[in-house]
């Protein structure tokens, strides 16, 4: 195939340094959505944490892990890829959201990716809670029914009420993606999964339903190389999804998120697991939950950005796989 | 009078270290609402942040004014005021919130403030963000009827939507109060407002209403105490309601908060003028838009819980006055 | 046997959220000494740090704890334990302390102490820097006698005197009370200790009484499970204790203490190791040199609070297997 | 005259919030320079701090500056103008540099500004240290010839050499750019000149050229009202550049700069003297050294894009004024 | 007379830039008080907080005032003082202190301070705590008797006992000097008292003795100028002591401080307050109460550190007035 | 052989703690180099980042280095030395640098280390950028020849130009050090590398010379043992150098840096392996780019102090055995 014109290659590092200039993601050109015709992957920020039902802040996410994405280069040596050169990449701006309403930024959110998918865009997002994941799993779902998910987490997430009878909350989007058959429980894995349980019946809906829970502890056991192959096996060759929420990792990686748990996954191995996943169906993947507030250093976003790059390798591959 | 029991006293710092102990406001007893029963002027955290359109976090304002309230002490030697022996004061806990929802939030608050004010408790609030006063002056309407009211803000907070027809922000409170008939527009003064406006007209409703605004400009060319004397003049001898956002301030004296305006009030003024407000009809009073996650060094929030205490000290005066 | 009352519950976070109202250890209910009359676990603070040769600050570690434990929940997934349900247990508040004298201190620390276990109680406490082991154990050994100790750190804490003749520092408890009979040096392990040294012969006191020490090169090697093993074998069935200095761990996860040292313990196996000692005769533990004026964010406050629910669980399990 | 089209408008807050999207100066349209051909006023980076002869970090000024000018809005109530009605405004990005060469940035800032020059553009820039001026300067000569200044600084930088024979520092430029006719030294004002100086003689140069230097003492005598008539007063009415150090102010308001000096102006004083040199003929602008690494909070980025925001509404004017 | 030799010149900045260099008080030269014969004006650190009552830190103060003065540079502009032309100048280094002892650490500091008053060293002191004042008075009563003192501080620190009957706190220092005849408390003056009080009777003692006490509302009222008017008289041309707590500033100057005060002094005015004090019988100063670990930025010191700078120009001029 | 007398002993911490006095390098004496006679040992620091092409603030190394150096005791209890008895060790303090020329700076540097190795110190060296070791090695090859390296980095810094034609950067040391001949390539070895590349060529030059680069999937295989096998056996029994790029550290251990990359090595490791370096004719070394400005906390100063502290063992117990 030829390369992708220079409209879509990410501003030279050589000539203009890498902390300067206008910060898009990956230091990619930005082109909205309406003018995205030949965009492949796009970047897409979801600048919203209403789902959040402890420490807020997730909404700044999507503009400090575009500044720290910065520190990304154009050649990944281990997957010997050059992303840039296998798909039309750009930075798609954030979504339209409405701070102070659930169900409208729900919509929002859905309205903007429904776009993307019909232009054929794989979407790579970066959060915002980690409700966000559910309105972008619906317009997916569109075009490519229930999908598999390799979902790196130290909760479920599938938890069903809150504060009474509220239904959508950054615990609750996977139990709703479920029951709206966007997800295909048999073809999801959950890894890294710990922290104490408001009862042990925490996450006895998600096990009925098939989902594999990879807890912390068997993950240790396991290794990384054993996890990514039950990771594949278990989602298989048809449209998977990627998220990955911050707090799947130890808190000294993420502090800067909304609800640390301690004892947790270290980046280096999320790396290799993310790797892993290349050659899988992949049809888009989210980073979320990185709360700058409570990292004013960046160096949650530093992390953030560096898995979006990890993820953007093998969808760009997987794009590229797929003409 | 009597001098209140020994279960209305701060603990002793002199025998305990001050920033020793569980954290309640000023280091007060914690007493249930419902045991509330001789409790005259309570100190309630409303920790809740839903209304805010831009940087979140002033949900986690109680917790960390409590904690600095803690190096307040007995007396104040300005007002020559021990307030604890003037009124039976207690920390009566966080009202209930729901964190994803600005309708469920306004009812549970205000059910809270209507219990107090079914016990004749004057309450004294900890934000949260502004839009919290709405349901306070609500439950305060009931008793009182329109009130007047001395508001610090950086901004007038009466703007009409958002977000295209979202009428509940923190930007949206006394627009509401005044149209509801909780506030006499003609008793409301304004103090420090500046900054930038979305347009020539922002301020056009309040001004329309009868409110009187002190611009920042105005408040630096009249000096405090001819600003106090206007207060005294605006609002007059019936019931009054205090309000005091954090970001009136410079924000050098208070940046942990979700929407800082460079060039405003200093603290020793904004004491001066509290001070002022002696002698009013004073029925209740909030400090909002403390945000510690903008601002983990504490500082703002030891600033909010300067504020609290001078407030407290002339709350606890009116209510000896009117017995 | 029957659950504990509601009175011995923590708040219920589904209804009212972790970051709000007044923080308690674990939001469970105050209840001061005096009236702590069913109480079986005890969580104390002791706000201290006189006895710190170098950086001071662990005096405030028990409020922020405090603050951070809010993030526990209710049911540990991996013991299957809801200790609520096992134990009465109860945040005590903290003891009387006096920041300028060490020996007043040991003194006031030893008689709250004293007095929680002339009740019963197993207390669990949060320093403090680490000589307010000291107190404690002289409490602890009026009804135990010498005791065993699981002792985590990256210091042993036996060294003799500091400053000329001085001899109650946070680097001597242990000397003392091995000296005066509280611990039982042959049932003593100490474990993660590393850092350069005064001399060659700072540990060798500890060593010709029959302490067991695992320095942080013997740790790697053995592993955690044959750490655990080795651990449950010195200090057998009888009473013991369990100390746990954050300096243990790695300075990533845990910057905020007052003599960090380079290359520790990670928080998983820390846990890990805190769950293999269910089942020993479990009679007292702390969690000590937390000092968070050297980490402002908060993230060694929730370490120290994610170890403290360890404890805790593990000892209302003891506490209903003694039943 | 009619309003500037659509694209030249900041995104619409009240649609999408203002910490959300792309970070651009008060959330304008990125332009590049080459398609640059209808703006008037350019909103421009410098991000570069080779010439930083203490602590470094001014080159990611622009950066913060940008995210936190999110914050500005579109109507100045003070002014009474809404500038973006009144000439065409866009972010032109970041000059380009090069950060180990103090020369070859020197030319490729003076390249940039140049171009911009040639198109009419009338520059507003974010440093950057202030070394950045001269080549501004220089650029800006070759349109105005010598012109007047207005310079807001705790330093006059109008030493000589620095480290042996160095003429180019962030101490040398202003007496640079006098040598070199860029600037009329009877023309130019400095104000708030302080701290201790390396010789009784470090300003004499520029006083001996004509400078009229108010140091803190004379401006707090005087007062604000009688500075900005001595500042009207020695620029008249030729062409007047406007270069505002951020070390101008007290470090309170900007902790984060390389050079802080103790006991400054205040921002309010600051923003009225901007707003006092309305109707002057300006033609450009800086505002320099502000480093974000020794301030992350972005507080001095804030204070930074609000003077940035009060030079772009009299620049605007002063464009409108001309046509 | 002659310039003091090359022996106590600070290093120059204009070849070693100013960040770089083993870090002492002003850059001067490290001389042991054993050798230190030709000494005038001593520079020395007190790193010592155990009179400390509430947040610790202060023992940390003298190295990163250390590290902050070396913005400082050698000509005051406003004195027009050279003051390393007019008395020999070094860095004698910190005073022995034992962090666990009060009475120990008072003798040591005193001891020290006896050798260098033998040796006719005026000392500049950083603290430290408050106490630390008490050793030093001690030392220096010796030889100049009674001795006045201009006191700058948000509290008056006369306080009788602490904890039950505890003397000797950075609360108590100058009740505990006047009772020993250290002071005379006729010619003390306490300049920005505030805050709250423990009763209304903590500030009779001192007001008793004859203190001139200048509460922060009288001193906004008089006026700065009108204030040093007030302490030159107090004073008069006898011996004299300044002892400046930075907790007099406005936390927002100091918020790395122990028991900040909202509402307090600024910067500038302390300048020119300290400028004011030219010409006295000054014997010796310190600058206490930075607490680096409340405020890491160093902000905090380097306002401690320009305090400092301009106590020594000051007092090197006194020595030159006395030879 | 005789203990080195006390001049070059360290301060006892046991007398004076160890947060007091001037900090110098491990509380070693400082000593300038012209008088450095009987140094065998000479810590230096280099205060520069003009090489540095992304984030600054290197210069700011050496001092905060020296500051937490005093957590260094001085016995090392795994490889049982007492470095201080084994070599004359002390601060030579800073080099001249000049912060706005590279080429100056390069001079400055060697001129500085030609002195010491003249007289015969083996100098261990606190960055600055990595550009550092150039001069370095410039100085060492007169003496040694080329060299060994066992250099610990995420990036080989092999590059060759940057910014258009610009040959010397943090980025390209060591192809200038092979190029000129101070570095044998077939004796260096590569330890670390990982992190996006600018191309897929970026590598291949080094390669080429015969350096043997450890990528870190290579270095997790291999295990730290096997490593440390593969480093001897490169470097032999040469001179060989040794430089430490904490970036090659995983970022949470080392966040105060310019160029940091997710998943690297843990500071445990780099202990471990330093210490395998026993017993190598080791000539020299470095720890470069520590940036204090991100990460104001002072931990990644720590962990450099704590590297340097390791390779002083080591490099002392060089000095002993060549003796």
């Amino acid at each position: 195939m030829q390369s992708p014109p220079d409209r879509f290659q990410p501003i030279d590092s050589n000539n203009v340094p890498r902390y300067a200039g206008i910060a898009t993601f990956m230091r990619l050109p930005s082109i909205a959505l309406e003018q995205a015709n030949d965009v492949e992957l796009g970047l897409i920020g979801i600048p919203w944490d209403g789902g959040t039902t402890n420490r807020p802040g997730a909404r700044h996410g999507p503009r400090q892990m575009r500044e720290l994405s910065a520190l990304m280069r154009r050649f990944h040596p281990v997957l010997e890829i050059s992303p840039y050169s296998l798909a039309n990449c750009a930075d798609l701006g954030d979504t339209p959201v409405n701070p102070i309403s659930v169900e409208d930024t729900l919509d929002l959110v859905e309205g903007f990716y429904r776009d993307a998918v019909d232009r054929n865009i794989v979407p790579l997002s970066a959060g915002g809670d980690h409700l966000i994941s559910l309105p972008v799993l619906r317009a997916l779902a569109k075009k490519h029914g229930p999908m598999g998910m390799v979902h790196f987490d130290a909760h479920t997430d599938t938890l069903d009420r809150y504060f009474g009878d509220f239904k959508y909350t950054h615990g609750t989007p996977f139990r709703r993606a479920i029951e709206e058959g966007l997800l295909d429980a048999k073809r999801v894995i959950q890894i890294g999964i710990r922290g104490g349980l408001y009862s042990a019946e925490d996450d006895a809906w998600g096990l009925e339903q098939g989902i594999r829970v990879i807890r912390i502890e068997e993950y240790f056991e396991l290794g990384v190389n054993q996890v990514i192959t039950e990771a594949l096996s278990v989602v298989g060759e048809a449209p998977t999804y990627v998220s990955f929420d911050v707090d799947c990792l130890d808190p000294v990686y993420a502090p800067g998120t909304g609800t640390p748990e301690v004892g947790g996954i270290n980046t280096f191995d999320a790396q290799v697991m993310l790797r892993g996943l290349r050659g899988l169906n992949l049809i888009g993947g989210d980073v979320v939950e990185v709360s700058p507030p409570f990292d004013p250093s960046g160096n949650t976003a530093l992390v953030g950005a560096t898995l979006m790059w990890e993820m953007l390798c093998i969808f760009a591959e997987a794009i590229a796989n797929r003409r």
